[in-house]
């Protein structure tokens, strides 16, 4: 594995309660701390609010990036972060969210990318 | 599948060559043609250019995202697109990020999202 390729970590939200899913102030808020409480520099962020409901939101990190999409009228969000370099603790990260988000589940999966790169000796 | 919920594309771009990768405008360039040529609609855009070399950008679609990580002293290139609704021909995208990056090799993979969501009847 290149670590040094990225981890792409994939989540997703179910059962998701509460407004904060429609609330883009809320979910740049969430984001970034969830980015904070992780360790991921921020360096570029960018939101957007849909219609009739619904956010989507992009961290460009540092490490790459960390990205979420609520759908509010279904209770579900999915969010993926991008990583290179040190992985986070996964489990750990989806339990914040968990929380951050009122989730009932969060299904996570981990996958390698460029690992078809030769390593750096 | 809840095919509304979206899919999620990862194309990990090997053996990439020439300056595209360390230039911002022309990442820019490559990802919102793909994003144009494959009828998805931008609706932000943020891009950073690392130090000393690397590029990363994000288009906030109407359909969620598509994102790209570059780098040039590897020759790799990862890009990823989220998308609710129609899902795009993958293997000509595929070919079409081949050819804008100039790889050797496009290694594809789908991944599904929100698929434990139930279905709207």
């Amino acid at each position: 594995m290149n670590d040094d390729l990225g981890h792409h970590l994939l989540f997703d939200c179910y059962g998701c309660r509460g407004p904060v899913l429609s609330d883009l102030a809320a979910v740049r808020d969430l984001l970034k701390l969830a980015a904070r409480a992780f360790g991921l520099t921020v360096i570029a962020e960018e939101f957007h609010q849909y219609q009739p409901q619904g956010v989507s939101g992009v961290l460009i990190l540092a490490e790459s990036h960390l990205a979420v999409h609520t759908w509010p009228e279904r209770g579900f969000s999915a969010v993926d972060l991008y990583t290179c370099g040190t992985r986070p603790d996964v489990a750990r990260l989806a339990r914040h969210l968990e929380t951050a988000l009122g989730a009932e589940r969060v299904e996570t999966r981990q996958i390698g990318r460029g690992s078809l790169v030769v390593p750096v000796s």
